[in-house]
């Protein structure tokens, strides 16, 4: 029941990636659930992971292996997140590496590892390590959308995004997947999201690349509040298309690559946000007229979090009154309620704090029976704004939580 | 379906207090929806109110008048809330005041308002007023219990606690009622709770008195982390039982008060959780070994709040991965998480931040079949401790809160 999310678009090679799936069967019997991508020599990585103190196994050794040295190959599995799992998780997961890097000809710390799915509970090693040579003997440019579909967990549809572009007159091509609709909120990458490009760029600019880029998409996103203990976002450079290298973020063509990966990202965000567990509605909050944007966030994630504002959503009731209570409650010392204005799409619900002269109950109505929404609140007091993306709370939400353990 | 809440508790008459309910049909036509509280004259009377920036016009008046004077009746309707009505709010509220003390034969400014239901619609005041003088001819030391009922919104079960107590050997008597279900979150009152007790007590020490007590109680309290508009919490000492005067909160007396007024007061507030909207759970979190009760509410908060715990509670799914994501997101800067330790009541679930070895899954089960479940989680960094009450997400929250415009 995905939000406006078409198929799966057609997703391009990227020269310098292979993919390929698996079937280990730790918890999908029935369809792939590893997934490898071959990473050509020379390429350079960034990524970005969870804030979550109890961080997962396969996240802790990213981060170390990504320190050492630039990664070979990526390697994921659906269905175990691998995480509150101690030292025998660490082992499991170094293990799984190793066994990848035998298969491939390179070393175990060229390898990065990711797991999503249920936590706290063991990684069975053995069927994925059995599992790797059949997936590796189908490593193939065109592994896309089998990989789109080989990280998915609750997700109902496969989502990924492609993008040809032009760097300095240089034709280059841009692909990413990501898979997340649960345990989904902004305080880091919040989900699995790899993207590669054939762009040639050196390590400390792609990682700022990254970093500029995640503000204003994955960490603008939510679906319940829940930040995940194995969120992971990889931007890898293959530097095997035609365009220069870029080395410095003052050029001309960082600018046009960093603008690509944005409409990448964001996207995916959203893609993310509209496959959210249970949803039926996309909501766009835009906060405005705060001091900072500090401000902006905490007022556009108080309302977004609010699971009174996410039913009436749900609902498809113009039950403003709860948008009005959640900006009420947000930790804005010095807010003036009657500077206020909130507005749903084109129909401006509160003025100054108060219900708006011309709103009437059939004009809410009508935008609320919408599958898409913008709701903009403008506090009256600044020049400060921000934009995040959030999902309704349903029945369904409830269900998938209750009865699928993930 | 309240968890653990049996029929509505004999309730005491106290001296100088008289109540009656009224039907004015504001929005439930077939059962009383005002509740007027008389209060002798030399009462002295405390209150806190929602810190929420959009606080209702009931709120607003209530605090002017007690600024003023001391009160002598409450007004209370249940189905509208009278919030986000800007200074015509303002006006329906004071005009109901005056009508009430026409009646009774007072001043306008010694009637505190307070109303509940649904934000941003107009009170409609004239079926209101015309309500009051049939509803005043009723007026009976013995009206708590109809009082109870009809401040209920989405409430399903009248709440009330009473008391028969000693002061310093003198017999008194406190009584306090309390409604709310859903937009229970603990910014401070939560709700809207009247307790009385014919104790003499000067209005500083009263204050005191109710400062203490909510800090226990209905601040640690949560059903959906949504802040209401209209919360009050009023305590009334109506000084005509046999107790001398409180006048110091060094006394002994005061002492003895102040721990029955936290005993009325924590079983008012755990009475909301258990008929939380949709509850089928009552959770009991506490967290020990912070370095501040502040970072151990952060722990307790982030784990109350997360859809996906709650709902796995719902399930009586022991999927404690979710706990740990919980905890681990929560903002405690230099949380280890290997220092951290997971109970469900007296089973052991996380020791040194990965499962326990004498952990199994049907120990945890047993413990999430029952229906009211104590979490301990221990951060081992500290002495500092935090207790807090909640309920679980089930299908009936969104039920209610998707096709109850409340």
């Amino acid at each position: 029941m995905a939000v406006g999310l078409s198929q799966l678009p057609t997703l391009y090679p990227v020269r310098g990636i292979r993919l390929a799936v698996g079937s280990a069967g730790i918890k999908y019997k029935d369809r792939p659930d590893l997934v490898v991508i071959e990473i050509a020599p020379g390429s350079q990585a960034a990524a970005v992971f969870t804030r979550n103190r109890f961080c997962a196994a396969p996240v802790t050794v990213a981060r170390k292996h990504l320190a050492q040295t630039s990664p070979r190959a990526l390697l994921i599995n659906a269905g175990n997140a691998n995480a509150g799992t101690g030292d025998l998780g660490l082992a499991h997961a170094l293990t799984c590496c190793d066994a990848l890097a035998e298969q491939l000809g390179c070393k175990g710390e060229e390898v990065l590892p990711f797991s999503t799915g249920v936590i706290g509970e063991c990684l069975p090693v053995k069927p994925f390590v059995d599992a790797l040579p059949a997936c590796i003997s189908r490593l193939s440019a065109s592994g896309w959308a089998d990989a789109a579909h080989g990280i998915m967990t609750t997700d109902t549809v496969a989502k990924g995004v492609s993008r040809e572009f032009e760097l300095e007159g240089k034709p280059a091509t841009i692909t990413g997947i990501v898979k997340g609709a649960g345990m989904i909120c902004p305080d880091m990458a919040t989900m699995l999201a790899f993207i590669t490009t054939d762009a040639a760029v050196t390590r400390n600019v792609l990682q700022e690349c990254i970093n500029q880029s995640v503000m204003h998409s994955f960490n603008r996103i939510t679906v319940d509040g829940d930040t995940s203990t194995n969120d992971s976002f990889v931007l890898l450079a293959t530097g095997q298309g035609q365009a220069p290298l870029i080395d410095s973020v003052d050029s001309v063509e960082f600018v046009q690559l960093a603008q690509v990966v944005a409409q990448v990202t964001t996207e995916l965000a959203q893609a993310i946000v509209r496959d959210a567990e249970g949803a039926t509605k996309f909501i766009t909050i835009n906060v405005t007229g705060g001091v900072s944007e500090a401000e902006c966030l905490e007022v556009a994630y108080t309302i977004a979090h609010s699971p009174l504002v996410k039913t009436a959503f749900f609902a498809s009731d113009p039950n403003w009154g709860r948008i009005l209570a959640a900006i009420g409650r947000a930790k804005i010392p010095e807010l003036d309620v009657r500077s206020v204005s909130i507005y749903l799409d084109e129909v401006k619900i509160v003025s100054q704090g108060a219900v708006d002269v011309e709103y009437t109950e059939p004009r809410g109505q009508a935008v609320m029976d919408r599958s898409e929404i913008n709701l903009k609140v403008d506090l009256g007091m600044g020049p400060a704004a921000a934009c995040i993306w959030t999902s309704d709370l349903s029945h369904d939400y409830v269900q998938i939580n209750a009865n699928y353990r993930s």
